[in-house]
């Protein structure tokens, strides 16, 4: 029996599984320029081609991906998002080089941050009620 | 004028102040055994020896709080939190050792996040419209 298995299981019944999600969001002022709901829809839009797309995938209202990539356009000192063809539901979408940059980067933080705090991490997780 | 008032605003308009926010949340299945708010309740139940001081502090009802309380002590190996005198609502609460090392590791993880994406945040937050 694998360490993966065994920690999928006590005595045959399923345990849940332990996860740290580093959520790193950033505000100015009030409002929130960038976290983990802003950035998978960017990601979506680059990889997608298409707010509306994106929006689904998320099961996210059309209206709702469009203001959230407003605020974010609004937020930083360029747009991150650009429509392709026209204003109206069916035109592409894509990011701007600052929308990838910004993209980019938010990645990589996610990335530091989950490697950062490993050790740590693994402490808190053999004091949690779960084999994982 | 120094660099600190300069970032503060433009030709006298105060700028709001860009802020990263790394929020670690730490999940069981579906379940949210740590995050931000959790981990501020623990903070505070340790330095007031109360739950309803804690409660008071974060403008929060009792009631949530005991119910994040006895999320938490279910979630993990041992309890976080013990009721010092009675379970009446005027006794005092205080953190078992488990739970004074879980809010110590969480603490040194946010704390290594912030260290880790320093670098990044300082190039993203050149994007953002905000001189700070």
């Amino acid at each position: 029996m694998t360490r993966a298995s065994a920690s999928a299981s006590i005595i045959g019944m399923p345990v849940p599984r332990a996860k740290l999600a580093p959520r790193l969001r950033v505000t100015l002022g009030s409002e929130i320029a960038l976290g983990p709901g802003k950035a998978e829809l960017l990601g979506l839009i680059a990889s997608k081609g298409s707010i509306r797309a994106a929006a689904l995938q998320m099961d996210m209202s059309y209206n709702r991906a469009w203001t959230l990539v407003r605020e974010m356009n609004g937020l930083f000192r360029k747009p991150l998002v650009v429509s392709l063809r026209g204003g109206g539901t069916g035109g592409g979408a894509t990011l701007t080089p600052t929308g990838a940059r910004v993209l980019r980067l938010y990645g990589i933080m996610e990335r530091d941050c989950h490697r950062a705090v490993e050790r740590e991490w693994k402490s808190l997780r053999a004091l949690l009620r779960t084999l994982a």
